[in-house]
């Protein structure tokens, strides 16, 4: 066994019980999270306790090992029904089993960082670019997680993935569902910037909205995850920068903390004269998270020529289908000339090194700022995104998974 | 003036009265449209009538002297309001001036051929590429049209052009306004295959649809003067060709005359149903000229990476506003990676002469079948076009102005 979890660190340290203590009592400053120890073997001291010889490997590398052996479970988030109207808790319960073997082509993965993402909604209602995910099941969703043991090529313990794992501590998937990542610090940065989302506004915006400098660009949901960069990365690209959110604090947020030249906050009023004032020349492109109510207002106001990026429909997921589709479609899209353009991230995968690249120049010389909104713990992953569809998340909303 | 008029012909006749007798008795089998006559001088005969010596002039250049020298009127067809729901004989009333003169770096054009288009109702709502067509104002409207008088350098009487001259017997435009056109039998393909007809369908689907072989590409007003060379244009680039049409008579013709694989009648039940049957495999391209319920009932047939191709939104043109859009916008662009693109021809007017040399080539080896209807007289402009938006027509519908 220790050869296979191989050896981080060896003490002899001093214990007061039979059961191997903390860690981090035994070697000071070590953070109990990072490491676990495995007892060698104790010897008695004059003052009644015990010496014991431990080995103290990374925590993961010990669950590692306690993985293969069954000897830890699989907290799994199952979700019960699909829902017809608003999501709630009594959609989810929290199961558990024991952790999968992998087969052969497959790895073991653990679980670290949880990204949350109005899509996981969307796929609630049915096949979509990916398959339904019905109830009884594991709930889908991305992550970020470490290979424990693996029985594939190109893959090794200790290798870092961004896979769809699903909301539970373990996963074993095959390998060609897996993306390697780097280790970076911090980590979350896989998820928000580096991931799906930074991705996402970064191809969305520029691959299908092709701003210009000095056309204005508008996105909604403009303070979620996606949002926030696509409106700082319009002002590097020498746009006018219009975000839409709800509330006075993300608006001020958006325009005081991250460089935005006007936001409109949808609760306050008409979202058309706001909008109206807000983009006084014109929208020439529209970064739509939302649909519904939003789109509606900005096409009278788009450009000739025009381009609506049609990231996500958010105002619709949380519900049952609407019964109507926005006003001027297509008679507006005819007159203006617009391009409106679904995607989906994962088109552009073959281009993330240089997309992330741009990304990572960005952050290094302060020109995106990164929002992230970490909660903690598996068991709270429901009640996380019940939050996020209300919106009540300001910047990339992660679930920290392992301790 | 014979030499402004360009002589054509002189001849000789045999006349029965003082005025000039009509030119088709003079010269047997040669058409009273083309030609009018001047008396040049007459002598009696021994029968008591008089021979009369003519000179038998195109009938344009007639008219250029006529119009020249005020003798003629020029009617034209006044939009007397703005309809608030359909279009009737009421908004429009017949008024008749005096032709204008040109002025400096104008022509003087004689309107021959009116082409009329769906478009035609849509200007009518208000500004869109152009500006609206305001009550009391000649109604506007495409033409093929010939120079009478020029005062402008590469302009000379007897060129044809394409322009919008509005329903009028005559129009002084400005030369940057107007389009060469070539002289071509039958003149009326220069407003069908050769003009905005079929450079929309052209450009609309090679350009904005990219259908590739094998795929399904589906028309709606598949019937009209772009969908029936969208579809035959679809085939010939080895696709399904699928139109949707209202009628029995049309759904046959599509598919026993023009060669389109199926034919959906709209006006036969649930067309989302229908579609189904005739796009078993689902849509990639759908050129979409009427909007509301069939793009409605598009959208979720729609294969993943699919073209939807706005050309107009014919559905929503004869009416006030549509209260509401299609359903599945934007959910279904989103998670189907859909492109919606609207587009003007003349955005590809650059490119024209590539476009109708192909044109050309498919209706040469007949691969491309050209279905018009001619309807006679300027005053007939009105109910020509309340009877295109109710879909009484098959192929181009153009009005002869000129005689």
């Amino acid at each position: 066994m220790l050869q296979g979890a191989g050896l981080s660190a060896l003490h002899l340290a001093k214990g007061y019980s039979r059961s191997p203590p903390p860690f981090s009592r035994l070697i000071p400053g070590l953070m109990a999270a990072e490491f676990a120890v495995t007892t060698l073997g104790t010897s008695k001291c004059m003052d009644g306790c015990e010496w014991t010889a431990v080995i103290g490997r990374s925590r993961q590398e010990g669950r590692r090992d306690e993985a293969r052996e069954g000897r830890v479970k699989n907290r799994q988030i199952v979700l019960v029904a699909r829902p017809k109207a608003k999501l709630g808790p009594e959609h989810f319960r929290m199961s558990e089993g024991a952790v999968l073997e992998p087969k052969e082509g497959e790895v073991l993965l653990r679980v670290h960082l949880i990204s949350l993402d109005a899509a996981n909604r969307a796929w609630m209602h049915g096949a979509t670019y990916r398959s339904a995910i019905e109830a009884g099941s594991v709930m889908a969703g991305g992550a970020i997680a470490e290979v424990v043991t693996s029985r594939a090529p190109d893959f090794g313990p200790g290798d870092l993935v961004f896979a769809d794992t699903g909301w539970q501590d373990y996963a074993a998937l095959a390998t060609k569902a897996l993306i390697k990542v780097p280790r970076i610090e911090p980590m979350t940065h896989l998820l928000s910037v580096y991931g799906i989302a930074g991705l996402t506004a970064y191809f969305g915006l520029l691959r299908i909205g092709r701003p210009q400098p000095g056309e204005t660009v508008v996105v909604s949901a403009a303070a979620g995850s996606v949002g926030s960069l696509v409106g700082q990365i319009a002002k590097i690209k020498g746009c006018r920068a219009v975000g839409i959110a709800g509330g006075t604090a993300k608006c001020d947020w958006l325009a005081k903390e991250l460089g935005f030249d006007a936001a409109v906050d949808y609760k306050a009023g008409s979202i058309y004269g706001a909008l109206k004032a807000a983009a006084p020349s014109g929208i020439d492109v529209y970064f739509d998270n939302v649909g519904g109510d939003i789109l509606e207002a900005c096409l009278p106001l788009m450009h000739v020529g025009g381009r609506i990026v049609c990231c996500g429909a958010v105002s619709a997921y949380d519900g049952a289908a609407p019964a109507t589709g926005p006003r001027g479609v297509p008679g507006l899209i005819v007159v203006k000339r617009l391009l409106m353009q679904g995607f989906i991230v994962t088109d552009y995968f073959n281009e993330r090194q240089v997309a992330i690249a741009e990304l990572q120049h960005w952050v290094q010389t302060g020109q995106l700022k990164i929002e992230e909104d970490v909660i903690q713990g598996l068991e709270n992953t429901p009640k996380a995104l019940i939050g996020l569809l209300a919106g009540e998340n300001r910047g990339k909303r992660i679930v920290r998974v392992s301790e």
